[in-house]
């Protein structure tokens, strides 16, 4: 049986320790090749590169594996790699490992779920994987078994089409992950607040900070699953229609 | 009755006709508070800035409304707009006049749809608007119209808690919109191409292209509504749990 072509991207950037350990997970599981930003690309959403051109560079850092770095965000890397690097589809898109956790809202914010829901949305089923640790030397040693054991169950059970994975893992010993636990992503948000600074100039700046709070009292979401030292996934859509809407909002805006 | 704050931001930057024709179509409808980006920031999806910190420089390009221009992405300026500038909550906030269309999965890329996003996510009642031109000196006199009517609507039925409207307008004069369509998403999304340019070095570089493919058959959608000159109202949420899979995946994933 031939084996999977797998496009493998990440947010913090092709030189990060995420990105390598997902790789040294993988390597015996399909045919790899990275396009990964050339800088760290943390917050970047969903955004694309328009107004500029794009670069890409063959990179040597993995050991013989076709891999290049590119100045666009996420999603402009699983663009090129897809259209302008493999001139095809892959059968899988995998993106991370994310050093930080993408729980909750915060895979609108993720670059590397962004690049996940990219993939999805181009019909290739894909993964973003993220450890609950922002180090960056991070140990990744359980994340490695951990993403071994979900490609080896995917295998069986194909990611249904239309959605990808949100996998967290928590920042725990092999030994101690209690399991997999299929979730709902919290309702949680930022409290933001601005770190107002002056400049040489006497003028301001910010810095944006805050704390994440957790509004949701309901059961069976990421953000308790993980307390809980379970690896959570969350099936992850990409329509953003409020279905539940539709109906009452028709009798007050349609004629 | 106190008037309501009116927080406006859009992405295709301050000195946009777009925004412009947002501020003059509600002016009688509360006080009102620009934070806009300082540059087109068309594409930033809900990118924001952790990197390096952001500007805010006081603007008079309105005529005496307070506004400020933001060296960061939209969601950026709805951060800082709410937390440094207004220092609490708007009552309303309005994204936009963008120019050119945020219909189907475009939403995760729009800066103008995210900033709207964001806003939902911090509880804030949130409209994006676009009109279907991307000429940088469209006419925006029937979204004016537009903008009014649905700020009265909602004066008796107020945005439910959790969800934004991404609003889009056809071009068309006023005489020939065929009248307001609450609609889903439609299931499109980009066939991208890269055009692959050489440098004066001989390197290359590649501007993202491609053609916008509506792959969706069925009934109700935005881009089905738009082409028969309805405007459109998408009811727009931000928890991307695909919650259809979640019982199927657990006998897959959970033990």
């Amino acid at each position: 049986m031939k084996k999977p072509l797998i496009l493998v991207t990440n947010d913090d950037g092709i030189s990060a320790k995420g990105i390598r350990s997902l790789v040294e997970a993988i390597r015996d599981f399909g045919e790899i090749v990275i396009v990964a930003p050339d800088k760290p690309q943390s917050g970047m959403g969903h955004a694309i590169t328009i107004n500029q051109p794009l670069r890409l560079n063959k990179s040597d850092l993995f050991n013989g594996i076709e891999a290049y770095s590119c100045s666009g965000t996420p999603v402009d890397c699983v663009k090129l790699g897809i259209f302008e690097v493999l001139k095809r589809k892959p059968d899988l898109l995998l993106s991370g490992i994310n050093h930080g956790e993408n729980t909750s809202t915060n895979v609108l914010y993720s670059g590397t779920m962004s690049a996940a829901v990219e993939g999805a949305m181009e019909g290739i089923p894909s993964i973003g994987f993220s450890l609950c640790d922002f180090d960056s030397d991070a140990d990744f040693s359980a994340s490695k078994e951990i993403i071994k054991t979900i490609l080896t169950k995917i295998k069986d059970a194909p990611i249904p089409s239309g959605i990808c994975y949100n996998i967290n893992i928590p920042m725990l010993p092999i030994t101690e992950i209690k399991g997999i636990n299929v979730v709902r992503q919290a309702l949680a948000y930022w409290e933001d607040k601005f770190d107002k600074r002056m400049d040489q100039f006497g003028k301001p700046y910010y810095w944006l900070t805050g704390d994440f709070g957790n509004h949701d009292p309901g059961e069976n979401t990421d953000l308790e699953a993980i307390k809980n030292g379970y690896v959570t996934i969350v099936p992850t859509q990409f329509d953003l229609t409020a279905f539940s809407e539709l109906e009452k909002l028709k009798l007050t805006f349609n004629k």
